[in-house]
């Protein structure tokens, strides 16, 4: 079955749910783990007088740090279920664009995500990542409720 | 992990993939596999003067046979796949409902679908069933593409 | 303001509402109106046993008498809005597709059409041939509810 | 025609597109004009340790003065195109709920929006905001490309 399962997590609540469902299913059929996660660029955060109290240098500090605890809890959560994954962390980066590249260059035979990122009306529409993610893979994807 | 896999087919060839697919990861956790095809009520396909052919006893007639064709050949693949689905078939029903109301009848844990139907222009939008079930669900859906 | 809009109709309530619309806008602002109607190909309609009855050529008469239906109840409802508007009917087409080459083609600078066609849940999610449109337009889509 | 026109802006360049559509329109149809912009909750917008440069009061206040600088440059538009806008501004509110519900309290009679907000893969899919609107709102949605 899947060889290589490629798990996006924003260190939301449902990504945890989707970390931990993608790694028993990885650990059930021997599948390889990476882990995923990106942080948008400057310019689509920060905005107005925000710029002055987070200009792009600290924004690239503050955003790869943040990056840096989300996959740490990644992996804490992997130590749990005894799995051993990878982790890839992208910055500056469309989240959507950043998992769909990493599906293809390390050729991911599944894309593991939730439904919802941490904005909008929750559970009303398919959250836009998702949405992107599910109607430009080229792999099956996997949408964590 | 899953015990209870739920595959939804129209009889495309996406949905014949979503049924290989299932299939082999059903067989692979051990899980029970329910197929579902739902044929939809007779005012949502049939307009105008084409009435005039298809009166609703006519049009149930071929829906049931139709859809009754897509199971066969849904049991035709399981065989090949070594797996014993159980079938069911809904008539007059939107298909997101019939396959929404199975999932949660059935306490089925995973809902595997293709992301396109038979119309719209395939890639560029996620299918509007699936969008409905991906929105609606209460347990992951796997979307095959 | 408007110059030039296009209309989009399948013959539901809500297209006629659409219509309706539509047509009092491009009244108020003295701009031509085109009306669109497609059927799609009978790939995409007729399934499995349905075309035991409905060969191709058949469909074709069909969606063709169907569709000059649809537009010549667009043209009454025109008239009782006092409007003369153009009118297309495209066959074997996507309506999506045939929209927006519609709009291009005869340089269209708005697009009014219901969030939802005939099928789908109605409401809960938007119509795929909105959506289709409305993501790939380079005009603006009036989305009438 | 149109008595009340609700446009939604998150200070983007299409947002301003859609305030100058808007205007435009409205001074045509000789009809109201209500501007509405809205900031997301903090907890939807600071991650991390970005809450220790932006504690929530912080970002209250910069959120606060961001909207009004919106609605500010909203109010310059307005005069070139010699309308003049009602402007309404949220706090801590989803902007989807935001506009809805103002479309309903003040009975506006149409919205205008841009199809995709600050962030996502731009046109590849309809932006979560604009597709939350489009499918929950009860009067005509505007959308701008």
């Amino acid at each position: 079955m899947y060889k290589h399962i490629l798990i996006a997590t924003d260190g939301t609540d449902l990504s945890e749910k989707a970390l931990h469902h993608g790694y028993t299913l990885a650990k059930t059929l021997g599948a390889q783990i990476t882990v995923i996660t990106a942080t948008e660029p400057w310019e689509a955060i920060v905005v107005g007088e925000v710029a002055v109290v987070l200009p792009p240098e600290k924004y690239e500090e503050m955003a790869g740090s943040h990056a840096a605890g989300i996959l740490q809890k990644a992996k804490e959560l992997a130590e749990k279920d005894s799995v051993t994954p990878h982790t890839v962390q992208f910055q500056d980066r469309h989240p959507a664009e950043a998992i769909l590249e990493t599906a293809e260059s390390k050729s991911c035979d599944l894309i593991v995500m939730g439904s919802h990122g941490r904005r909008g009306l929750s559970r009303l529409v398919l959250g836009s990542k998702a949405n992107e993610v599910v109607t430009r893979s080229t792999v099956p994807v996997l949408i964590i409720r």
